[in-house]
């Protein structure tokens, strides 16, 4: 099977991006990342990319005096690396409808809950106040509404007793770093169909376990 | 340590009773259960219940003319049962606020999802129309406000493809089976303390994996 053509968008030290990195690093992985593009100049990722060897673009959402301008320039980013599936991975950035339908079922985001649990912001914070005792990470196909879109993979996460938000962002951030590479996989094995706003996952070849809680790996 | 004294609300067939009574079975489990009270003429629970010898009541809501006529009667029942804390197991019937503040933090009830997702009715419909990876259930203490309250414990159960809504609510019921009864341990053994309106867990003996995911033994 051809690999899959990966872009990432960062804004930030691009740990999501690490992952998707020594993903790509092993020969059985099904995908590679062709660009990592920054809206931030000097993100951490940026350095991450190029000492892989993955050609790295910085636009700059300041540069810009509209969002579509801004947009357009990473869109043709993105074609001209002949990306196939755009990984946001910290991007913050809220993108634009036009921009999303452009890339509508080959755009994805990671997000640190178990949405529909704890949308937008400080989710860790927000758990935490609610005192439930897990809380996990998602894989979604990007919709124009905020962290709304069909589900790839969740993986689960205990909250401690003790916990701070660190320590539960660095819990789940673990988790992050397993689920990622995985939705990515089962994107790139054909395995993951939307059907009626919902991705169906084709697991002839997958135990339930390896998919629904790489945490526990 | 003295047993605790549980008194369990049901309507229906009480297979979460059941897990209650079983639990009380093992000599060192630190709570019984002195009484059963049905709303339901005939709910397969008390048989359950005359099988393991555990006293019951029918107080039936159609019985009375007002509600609060209905609370009181469940209420000196339990009085006079001397129970320490009330488990509803299934018990269909809102409660008054009156009747929640009468019981506070003494008021327990078990919930198919992982609260604060999916409250009220129909949770594994909900679920699986968003295409979650994960659910599971919720022991909280007992607010006015519906499925609102400190959580106790909680269990996290995956939804597997091809699951339809009785494929995954049996699964999530194996898991109440254990988490019920791990709850109620909890406050026998005076590990759970309520602060703002979050339930802290003492967790000195309890290894956090069989704390936090008893769906999993």
């Amino acid at each position: 099977m051809a690999e899959l053509i990966l872009g990432v968008m960062i804004s930030g030290r691009g740990s999501n991006l690490q992952a998707l990195i020594d993903a790509c690093a092993s020969p059985d992985y099904p995908a590679r990342i062709a660009i990592v593009i920054a809206n931030i100049p000097g993100a951490g990722g940026l350095a991450r990319a190029e000492a892989a060897g993955i050609p790295t673009a910085t636009i700059a959402h300041r540069d810009f005096p509209t969002r579509e301008g801004f947009e357009s320039e990473i869109s043709a980013a993105l074609k001209g690396a002949g990306v196939e599936l755009v990984c946001l991975a910290g991007f913050m950035r809220l993108l634009t409808p036009a921009f999303v339908e452009t890339w509508r079922d080959r755009l994805i985001n990671i997000h640190p809950s178990l949405l529909p649990a704890y949308k937008g912001l400080d989710s860790h914070a927000r758990a935490l106040a609610d005192g439930v005792r897990f809380t996990g990470c998602t894989v979604h196909f990007v919709r124009p509404e905020m962290d709304v879109g069909p589900i790839v993979a969740q993986a689960a996460v205990p909250v401690l007793s003790g916990d701070d938000e660190d320590a539960l962002a660095a819990r789940v951030l673990a988790a992050e770093h397993r689920c990622y590479p995985l939705a990515v996989r089962l994107i790139a094995e054909g395995r993951v169909r939307i059907s009626d706003e919902r991705a169906l996952i084709d697991r002839a070849a997958t135990p339930d376990r390896a998919l629904f809680n790489p945490a526990e790996d």
